[in-house]
Parts: C-alpha cells; structure tokens; sequence
C-alpha cells in the first residue's frame, strides 16, 4: 500500500508532519510505501538529519504551498504545483500520474477547502455522489457516531444531505462494525414542524428511503444520548457544532482541575493519571483524521493543529480505510438506493 | 413590580412550574405581584394544598394550553385563550388588559416558538427592531458571553443579525456590566472568504458599524477562549450549538465519573462536593430564562426542561431586567446606529 502525505500543510506544518512520517515508518509493512509531497530540499534535508534513509519513502516534489487562509477554489486553480493539488493528484485514478508514486490513500492537515476542491476536482466522486461530504467519528460512551457533513459543502441542497447519510451509513456499517446504523437529521427539535426547507427535505427524502434505519430528526444533546450512529447536517453546522464542543469541552475540563487544585491539590495528583488515560481515549490526535465521503479514493482530511501523532494516527487510519474498501461499499449502496432518493428529491417542491 | 407566569408551559408543567412560583413568593418585596397564567381551578387547588393564601398572588384564568409539540404561529393564531397568548398580552402595553393583571415582565418554559410568535405579535418590536432575537448567556470561565440569537428567528437576514449584535451587547453592558462588550460573529473560521451570504453580510454590516467594539469572526471554541463577550448567530445554528454543547458535557461528565468510579471509588467521595459546586454554579437550573430581546416588555423563556428552581431563577432575573431597563438602552442604541446599519445593509447586493 502506498499512502502519500502533503507535508506542507498544517499549522505545525511542515516540521509536526515529518515527524509524525519518521513515526509512521515503524507501521509500514516490507511492500508498504510512504510519499512525501512538499518542497523536495526541505524533505530531504529533514530525512537526512533524522537519520532515515528507507527506500520505502518517496518524495514527491512541489514548488507552491496553498496557505490556511487562501481562497480555496481560487488557489487550487493558481497554485497547480501545489502540494495540496499533487496530493489529490497522487490520489487519483488520472492515468498521468507516475505510477511509482500513485497513492491508495492520501492525507493532508492543510486548507480543509483546498483539500475538498483538489480532490473533488482530481480523484472525482464516485459514480452518482454528487458532493463529498467530510465525515467525523465522535467518540461517545455508547460508541462512535459519524457526522457527515463537517465543513466540505457549507450550502448543500437536501439532495446532498440525503446522500451524506448513505455514506456515512456505509462508514460506521464498514468501520465502526455497527450492525444497522440508526441515522438521525440535526435538528432543533423533533416535531415535523422544525427546522428549515434543507432540513425538512432532507428528512422527507430519507422517510421515504426504503431499507435504511432513520431515526428522524435529532438534537445535538441526543448525539451523546445514544439516539444514533449517523447525524447529517450541513457542513457550516457541522464544523461550528465540532469546534463549539471542542472548545467547551477544554474550558470544562480546565474548570474542573482549576476547582479541583483550589479545594485540594492533593486530590489532583491522585486523579490526574485517571484523566490522562480517559483523555487520551478521546483524544482527536489519537484518532487521525476524518475522510472525504464520496471521492473516487482514500482522502483523509487531518484536524489543522494536527501534531506529529495525529499524522500518525491519521495514516493508521487510511490503511483502515483502504482495507476496509469504503468505497466500494458506497458505491454499491449510493447505486441501490440513489436513484430513489433522486426521484423523491424532485418531486418535492424545492428540488432538493 | 408585577411578574406573570405561564403555568402551563414546559416538561414538567404545570407541577414544576406551580411549585417554582411558591418558592418565589419569599422574593416578592411588600408591593410585588405574581401573576399565575393558566388553568384557574387547578391553580386555586395546587395553592390551596400548598397552604398559600398570600393576597400578592394572583390568578389568569385562561382554558386552553398550547402543547410543547404545536407549530408555534398556527398555536398562537388559533388557541387565543391560552396561557402563552394571555401571557404575551399581560406583559403587553395594549389598553384593553386588566390594568390590575398587567405584567412588567412575563415568564414561560413553554413552546418557545409560540412564546416568540404570541410576544412579538402582542407585545410588539420596540422602536426600530426587525425581529426579537432570543439572548442566552454562557458561563465561561472569562466571564458571561451573551449568545444571540438562540433559536427566535431560524431564517433570519443580515440586518436583523447585526441588530442581534447591539441589542445582546447592551445586555452585556447593562446585565453583566461590560465596559466595551466585544461583538464577534460566528463563523466556521477567522478569513473573510469563509461563511454564507448571510454571515458575510453581517459581517459588512457590522465592519461599517462606528462606535462597536466589533472583533470580526470567531470560531466555536473562541467563544470559551475569551475572545468576545457577544456571539452572533442565526437562531437555528445558536440552538443547536447551545444544545450540542449541553450534551456534550453532561456526557463528558458521566465519562469522568465513571472512569473515576471504575479506577478508584474512594477518590469520587472526596471529589464529589467539589464537583457540586462548581456544577451549581454553571447550573442553567440556577441561572433563569433567557431573555426575548427587542419586544416591548420583558419576555423571559425558561428552559423547557424547567424544574421550580430554575422557574424561581428566571423570576429573579425578571426583576434584574426590569429594574435594570435594558428596553431604554436597547432602544437608544437601536435609535443611535439602527438606521446607519440599514443603510449598510441595503447597500449590500445581498439587499441585508
């Protein structure tokens, strides 16, 4: 297997990704390959003074380098040396691609736009997806939930939500091992009568969906309640709900210690290897990154402030995915089901 | 200082609800009034098993109840004896309500949608407000941060997002005594190519706003990080981040209890008083309502979860606010840099 990684991109990039690679190569197998895509001088110089010298890594040399805050459509347009655009490139199926460097599976902590323009535009979806959606697993205490969209198409049409809950199905089915994903819209409440034209025709497309386990309409609250394994919802939601729980779950824990070394220091020696371990079951940098659904290959999006650890965890997790043929799985399912979503979808009055 | 009170509404009415306003009757000063809105009988009964006969406490008969599962506009429009309709008209300013039932603030922890469609449409907008917005604020552990809007207005423009904007930063200056509160909109990140129409327009709006203290976009997490002391969004995303965030901790909470059971049971004796503590003081139970911010009168809505101390908290707050006037400063503010913001927003091809 080859996976390739972009390793200019990241706010710790490019030094956290190298050396989250240099970690990586442990996991590799004999026949396993690992493609660094970024400034050649620069890898080399790093690989050289780690000591690594493994013909398993590979460099794939790109001049540019799309920043955080580049536009993305627009940069992935004007900076074609890019390493963000050579990394959905080496993860294609385009036969001009260099074979020796072809990836099964490619990663990236960059420009989260940037990565779902490239791939979009390079790798392709999958025969009839019509927008990759990003998934993301939440580790709750009654098991994974995967919430597809977090931030890849911030203004979809119900039609696209309704797809989402196809793949990301597929994702806790193929993944997570679950049996008959129970998939739930987002919503501020449970009756018909809530939410928006995007919400309620998501919710109409997926009731009259044949085959699927949908539970309704779910509330955030109802995420950490064991109400389901899927949760749809659009990519501007998706990615402010993720970040408002990350930022309120740092500001609770610092509360809590804070309360805690106030009232009885001691207290906090005896608790604090307890916490380190639940902490590090949940901790995003332990869990890798969050692929692009719909995408005609393996591209997994790494949190920005992604750690050397987190790009290993990441690659971990793309031999997962490659192994596991995700994709072959969507399609299959996306070709049983989409057409019917299709025809409810255009029907309804706001042509989903 | 009258307060009214719709008995009827929320999970645990009218029970929850009937005993909250007991527990309140301590607060009332010599000259204060409660206004118990709702079925009369069951009212004179729950008084009367509770031993109550306080001439301060005063019942609205009213035979209809709307149910938490209604569609709020239709509710309204059709039950117009129940006790959110009458409510709405008690804290009304219309001549045809018993001047000696009329409210300065009302309460409720019923169908939040009928309370927002029976206030706005009895009580009306003050001077110059496009519509009510629903402020909720967050303890963190900088200090309050006053969310606005939290589920009032779920398709809302530009313009009536930017008067969210001053009518929740003069809660934070009135309430929460905020020398210059710092207004951020949020956003899925910092740049200003990112969000919709709607977030980019409210963001041109308040950029051209002189006289704010207007810090741009914030994220999710900068909302705990402080980094504002109001957060602008439409009240679909509000409601669904506020929700999301509440479920997470309690499932973040039951996680560490549980870890901390499992690895040593003695240590969770001694870290629960510590615990209690600080949950009590970031307890919604214990901080009220929130309030409908731009009708003319003060409208609080309790939690629909609301148990009797979190109604007697919101009573509390209800005195905060009209003894405080936060109507005179909102309407001010709305009169000094309303009409510059419309001219803004019209300017803008998205028509605000």
């Amino acid at each position: 297997m080859r996976l390739g990684v972009d390793v200019m991109g990241g706010d710790h990039a490019p030094d956290a990704i190298l050396k989250g690679c240099v970690q990586s190569i442990p996991d590799l197998g004999p026949r396993d390959e690992l493609v660094l895509i970024g400034d050649g001088a620069l890898i080399k110089d790093y690989l050289h003074d780690a000591g690594i010298a493994d013909p398993r890594v590979k460099i794939a040399h790109t001049t540019e380098v799309i920043a955080m805050d580049d536009p993305p459509v627009e940069a992935v347009k004007t900076k074609k040396d890019s390493s963000i655009v050579k990394m959905a490139l080496l993860g294609s199926h385009k036969p001009a691609v260099d074979e020796h460097l072809r990836c099964d599976a490619v990663v990236s902590a960059g420009n989260t736009g940037a990565c779902v323009s490239a791939a979009t535009m390079h790798m392709r979806r999958l025969p009839g997806v019509h927008r990759p959606g990003i998934a993301v697993t939440i580790p709750t205490f009654h098991g994974p939930v995967v919430l597809c969209d977090a931030g890849a198409n911030p203004e979809p049409r119900s039609s696209h939500l309704a797809q989402y809950a196809l793949m990301a199905e597929q994702l806790s089915a193929v993944i997570h091992k679950k049996a008959s994903p129970r998939i739930g819209v987002m919503n501020i409440g449970a009756e018909d009568s809530k939410g928006t034209d995007l919400i309620q025709g998501t919710h109409a497309i997926l009731k009259a969906t044949p085959g699927i386990e949908y539970v309704g309409y779910v509330e955030g609250r109802d995420v950490f309640d064991s109400s389901c394994d899927v949760v749809v919802t659009d990519g501007l939601v998706g990615n402010m709900l993720l970040k408002t729980a990350e930022g309120f779950a740092r500001s609770l824990i610092n509360g809590i210690v804070r309360e805690i070394m106030e009232a009885d220091p001691d207290l906090m020696l005896r608790l604090e290897p307890i916490l380190k371990h639940m902490f590090k079951k949940n901790d995003y940098h332990e869990h890798g990154g969050a692929p692009l659904l719909g995408v005609n290959g393996v591209c997994m999006i790494a949190h920005g402030s992604s750690e050397a650890r987190s790009l290993r965890a990441a690659l971990r997790q793309c031999r997962t995915f490659v192994r596991a043929d995700l994709n072959h799985a969507i399609t299959a399912r996306i070709g049983e089901l989409g057409e019917k979503m299709e025809s409810v979808a255009v029907s309804m009055s706001n042509g989903g």
